[in-house]
């Protein structure tokens, strides 16, 4: 087993139940032994759901069928197998999902379209729909589980499992992910699912999930790849007895999509501390581009560059590799109006090195295990950030000798 | 000092001399010592130039300077110096290029705004003035060389020289490169410089480098990263006595474009070759992508992928990550259509792994230094290849250690 990353939190949070939902899990042995590797959460009548879905062009078979059932928002349950991804599996891995889904509403008495599938795991492999039909048959026997072991169920080669939850008035949204490179190796897949108590319509889950999601989720990367089976989910139960929320104009929505947020950003930043032999968690910060979207193309430019990465690494203020990645960003920019800083250390100044750098006052910032990089383009009011981790031995180790 | 690349030719190749070229090197000790460091090629009168540079938005002096003198198309020399990029060095940046024009114009008796200049190595810090001016002087009067010492002096974390020619009729194309990382480190900069005494027009030149850069220089990944000094320029001396190339329908174009294009791609691949930490070349083949475009995007989606990469190092025919690089290049893609081979086996076809696949025979092509992965998208007539080597621990041990 792979050690915990020494980035990773203390320990598991404590997260409150939600109120309605029933969270099982089982040990199916599929491909892992003595874990659980089987989530499913089930919902009541009348929860509703949004979703979003990786941009890959080879989505999986599951990815497929969510996007297929999610339109009619509404939702009684969501299940997940680790160890098998369902990916690129032809058309059996359409039939398996069917499979799957048939299972499930007759053992829960549901029905199939609103059954929410998620599979994580290696590629290319067919499922076995014997084994999975007697695998959920035990699952949904199963005595209900507390989240950090319905989180532990979804992860692959996680080195600890990942959850966060947040207050609303009135209820709670509470959240689990899996996740430790935006593709851990063929083991696809960052995964969220969120459950929430408060009523909302699905097109205020759909709303809140993927404006938490392109500020949170997509705002992370470990090594610019992309999995096929990326999936967000948001359900409501609706069982905290508050009025739904049906929009950005409704009273509770500001509450309740900051709590979406919060909760989103937190597994996104646990995932990036699960980064693939990750030893520093870094914010890249970019300000006054001259639109949010170029400070974005500005901070993905940097984070996802291996020479910055790998100087993160070595504790080097090579601060030349930050310029070089802001000049491939593709994006506006003035070499004299850029100011760039290492933790509080300002670095540059009009186009050349600030005269009272300290290089060593730089790599004291490098040596800690939080690093911010902030970049002011001196253009305009855009700003984003995205967080990164650095690029290590680790990474090569891991992903050079996984699969075989 | 870094070991020879395993990729390295067996030796220099032999290259011809251009007819009116005059080329010089000089060990100026301004940085490295013990090695020529400053090279400078004498063009005769009508000589003309094509160039390509840096797309980016933080390019060094050099690039600028040469940016503005290239559109008259006239060329007298070329100088370049390794050790120190003259790149984020602000306003002292364009100071230096001028000091150093202003010099070589006095020294050579020709207008300063017909001398090209190129600079690499550490940026951001300031070229001094003084002692490139005496090095300069030490330069033009120092004996013409050889190729290979040409080639010697404009490198820096090179493990070996680059040089190529092509025969034309009449004539001759000849060229020398640096370069070991799309950046190498923060000594930034693939560099190229290619002469021929075939007469042509600047336009035809800047069509035939143009042209030939798009598809070798701009075809070749080590880091997805891009330098900030990045100059490829084609110079004429004119001096074969052959009928002037002015553009495309001339009869000696085909031949010349033709040569322009194959000393570029033996650059281009020599630069691979050379990438930092490489023990395999590999080359990505897209074929049957809705357009050239398309394909081009894939192919440099799959040779960017650090899981790709990192998997070639491996020698493991982890096939799943290709298929997770064509996933996330955004362009059209059908995964039932997809056929992907590794060497001359066939791993999938319609969406599945190919039933006769072995994983065996596929390692074993791995095993090579030489590898092709080739796509086949079933989907239109656009093709496209581009060159990378795999990721290994030799890349994070030069890059987390390089410049301090």
């Amino acid at each position: 087993m792979t050690a915990i990353s020494p980035l990773a939190p203390k320990s598991f949070p404590d997260l409150p139940p939600v109120a309605g939902l029933d969270v099982r899990a089982f040990a199916a042995g599929l491909r892992y032994q003595g874990r659980p590797d089987l989530m499913l959460a089930v919902l009541p009548e009348g929860s509703t759901v949004g979703g979003v879905f990786t941009q890959s062009a080879c989505a999986s078979g599951p990815v497929e069928w969510c996007q297929q059932i999610l339109p009619a928002g509404t939702a009684r349950a969501v299940v997940c197998n680790a160890g098998n991804a369902n990916a690129f599996t032809g058309s059996s891995g359409a039939a398996s999902v069917q499979v799957e889904v048939d299972t499930l509403s007759a053992a829960l008495g549901v029905p199939a379209n609103e059954i929410f599938v998620a599979s994580t795991g290696v590629i290319g492999e067919p499922l076995d729909d014997d084994a999975m039909v007697t695998a959920l048959g035990q699952l949904v026997a199963a005595d209900p589980v507390m989240w950090d072991v319905a989180a532990k169920a979804i992860t692959t080669t996680d080195t600890f499992t990942k959850g966060a939850a947040a207050d609303v008035p009135g209820g709670n949204v509470v959240g689990i992910a899996k996740g430790s490179g935006m593709i851990a190796p063929n083991m696809a897949t960052m995964l969220g699912f969120l459950f929430t108590d408060i009523a909302a319509t699905s097109e205020a889950l759909q709303l809140a999930v993927a404006q938490a999601t392109a500020e949170s989720f997509n705002r992370i990367t470990v090594d610019s790849d992309t999995s096929t089976s990326d999936t967000v989910l948001l359900f409501s139960t609706g069982q905290a007895g508050t009025d739904p929320i049906d929009g950005p104009n409704h009273a509770g929505w500001g509450e309740f999509s900051a709590a979406v947020f919060e909760v989103c950003l937190d597994l996104a930043h646990q995932i990036v501390r699960d980064g693939e032999g990750a030893t520093k968690f870094i914010e890249v910060r970019v300000e006054e581009a001259t639109d949010d979207d170029a400070a974005e193309k500005i901070a993905r430019s940097i984070a996802d560059s291996p020479l910055v990465k790998t100087a993160m690494a070595a504790e080097d203020a090579n601060w030349g590799r930050i310029i070089m990645a802001i000049g491939k960003a593709g994006q506006p920019a003035d070499r004299d109006k850029l100011a760039i800083w290492i933790g509080d250390e300002q670095v540059t100044a009009d186009g050349l090195v600030h005269p009272d750098y300290s290089e060593d006052r730089a790599n004291e910032f490098l040596t800690q295990d939080e690093i911010v990089v902030r970049v002011d383009m001196g253009l305009g009011d855009g700003s984003a950030s995205v967080w990164t981790c650095d690029l290590t031995h680790g990474y090569i180790e891991i992903n050079a000798g996984y699969r075989s």
